[in-house]
């Protein structure tokens, strides 16, 4: 039984209950959002050592890292140091989008390392293995894509991103209005690709069911991918992605029929000003599925920066119904990240989901800031330093710049809380 | 005459003929805003070599750089060093906060050689003449905190912060409501001690037309400053933070009615759900003058990634009523900022600024995006690179993982640009 059945049958599972202890929270409360599908649980059951994390309704936000190879750079040893630097940064979940070398040989390794969920996009690879057997991507056969799948499933990932909604209907929005970025996912084009070539359906979409049992075989959560998020503010809640966001919703109902968990992905590039609409049309299309936002980058033009862009948007995209923040690293439009980008990326959006967790109520987030400024006002370093949302990076700043004092040389022996406590406290009673 | 009376009479000075250049806007309309005090072009009739700059209703969002010495580090070197480095990464004003070293002749120094508005907080100066002279702050006199602001006025900066809304009845809030971190402004924290100590009102807001008349003599923008500013999310939005913003709503009446351009201080620190009501509150207590916020930092946990949070904070308040973002780096709470931190700074707010103009309209800059995406989509990198917020870091990257082909190593084969194009723009002539 997947977590969703259990749930529903008013069973708290040892996942549930690890959830529950996570996030400080009662078990059944978590339980019946399960039951809902307000919550998923990513966790397959092949995924030895895994410490399973709750996504949705009423929990903390969470912040997914994405690795993986390209054929530009196919080893192994530089994704088991960015999965090390993302687990230790603080990333709830890990996306292994390998591209290059020997692809199922680092998946495989990458799960057994990795004690949070893994995701994992399957038609990549059956794109890959089309191009080696049959000479091109749009030469790929369902059964490519399934078996794909399949793998990935049996090995012990715990979500997969599924472009079920790139339909021949939806992506005829784009013939209809068309857009300056075009496709920007790489397995929205893949599928749109197949079936403008073999002028067929896509097989994810007319074979969902296929599909639901696969996922439901091993308690696989889909993360229904957006095939057609927009790739720039330009193309952003266009016709085409609305469509697309649609078909997921009457997708979500499936799933949840069928007893597999389900989440819905989301953009992208988006104005400041779309976000809060955005989010609330996914929780209202699509049932109130958990939604799954990549950025949102609120600007094209700050490539080398794009962590940044998207812990802007993600902050306001989780106070209005984000619930799992996929990260961005600074090398987004320009290459594949290193470790060093992978921690930025992660600590950047660590910053905006809790930022918004403040915002949202959840368990102990405020306290933290509260803990933290009385330490700062007490000019207790070593209590600020553990709670530094980094730490380490705390560290260093402050050992560049320690002053004699008890200050920092920011205002060295101008530093407003000692001056404060000095003349308004402790003479005036003033605070 | 200030451009305020100088717009007041119709008259479009030269000042407001580059504003309207460098916005691509109409003259004429800027100088209405001016008139209305909606605008402020700071711009002291000292400060030779000056790149007039406006702050406000319907211009592009600004962003300035705070740099200077402290007691820790007192060299003139660096702060050169780090003007330059905030000029290049495109700061529109500097503020030059020296509280170490020949403060004097530093400040001489920075404004000979920055062609952008400069800023300042004469108390800080007043405060360390005092303390060798007097042997503490609370000793200073009145005639010690005009005297120089009068020396600053004389050398040429453009606009000052005076914390002329510390007032007896304003801090007294502080004790019906205490803070958690007290009072985190220095400013504040000088003018707060002082007035305890002494059992007397603030002599900037007793004399307020003392400083309205010197502000006057040289066309000096004030810049009201809040000086109890939240400083951490448990204090944000409180009584005494309101009440100062009420006095210093009273303040900008009178100094427009003096000819004085004038603006408004804002916090601080600001969960990511009371940015907005603090942003419209102040253009109500303050008539429409131009907001000028540090930050807001939506959480006190990051410091080491204060610009990020900062970023967050500052994007949210400048599609919701600021004009003006003052950056901060990732030292804030830690130490005094190196050059690479000014940069970085810098950058963070440049993103915030330029999102939110996209969203306010602002003419250009949508349009910038249209562009940087148009090139992304024809995998132009040189014109990306010219486009790009930052092209020497957008380089930096690019170089180091740059692929043999088209793409780059993020995608490598697989870009979802160049298969798109294949499979679906030319093929399928779906896009």
């Amino acid at each position: 039984m997947t977590q969703l059945e259990i749930a529903r049958q008013g069973i708290i599972s040892s996942e549930i209950e690890e959830v529950a202890r996570q996030e400080g929270l009662q078990p059944d409360y978590i339980r019946r959002n399960v039951a809902d599908g307000r919550v998923v649980v990513p966790a397959n059951v092949n995924h030895k050592n895994l410490r399973p994390v709750g996504i949705g309704a009423g929990l903390s936000t969470k912040v997914n890292a994405n690795i993986g190879t390209s054929s530009d750079a196919p080893g192994l040893s530089a994704e088991i140091e960015k999965l090390n630097v993302a687990l230790e940064a603080g990333a709830h979940t890990v996306m292994d989008l390998s591209t290059g070398g020997d692809i199922s040989g680092i998946r495989r390794a990458l799960i057994e390392q990795c004690s949070v969920p893994v995701g994992t996009v399957p038609v990549y690879q059956a794109a890959i293995k089309s191009i080696s057997n049959r000479g091109s991507i749009v030469d790929m056969t369902a059964d490519d894509i399934f078996e794909a799948i399949e793998e990935h499933v049996r090995d012990g990932v715990d979500f997969i991103t599924v472009h079920c909604g790139v339909t021949r209907e939806v992506i005829s929005y784009l013939e209809k209005k068309p857009r300056l970025s075009g496709i920007v996912s790489r397995g929205g084009s893949f599928h749109a690709g197949w079936i403008k070539h073999n002028n067929k359906e896509n097989p994810l979409f007319e074979q969902f069911q296929r599909l639901l049992d696969i996922a439901k075989s091993h308690d696989v959560t889909l993360s229904l991918g957006d095939g057609l998020r927009p790739g720039c503010i330009a193309d952003a809640s266009d016709n085409a992605q609305i469509a697309e966001l649609n078909v997921l919703g009457s997708l979500v109902v499936e799933a949840r029929k069928n007893g597999v968990q389900v989440m819905v992905e989301g953009p992208g590039h988006l104005p400041l000003d779309q976000i809060e609409t955005n989010m609330k049309l996914e929780k209202q299309l699509c049932h109130d599925a958990p939604f799954y936002v990549l950025g949102p980058l609120v600007t094209d033009i700050a490539a080398g920066y794009d962590h940044i862009t998207g812990a802007i948007g993600g902050a306001i995209a989780a106070i209005t119904g984000a619930d799992f923040l996929c990260y961005v690293t600074p090398s987004e439009h320009l290459g594949l990240p290193d470790a060093l980008d992978v921690r930025n990326g992660v600590i950047a959006s660590r910053i905006a989901a809790h930022a918004a967790d403040i915002v949202k109520g959840v368990k102990g987030a405020r306290e933290r800031d509260y803990q933290m400024s009385k330490a700062r006002k007490n000019l207790d370093w070593e209590t600020q330093h553990n709670l530094a949302l980094d730490p380490q990076r705390f560290k260093e700043i402050r050992d560049r710049s320690k002053t004699k004092g008890d200050a920092c040389t920011m205002c060295g022996d101008f530093c407003a809380m000692k001056l404060a406590s000095e003349y308004v406290d402790n003479k005036g009673k003033c605070l």
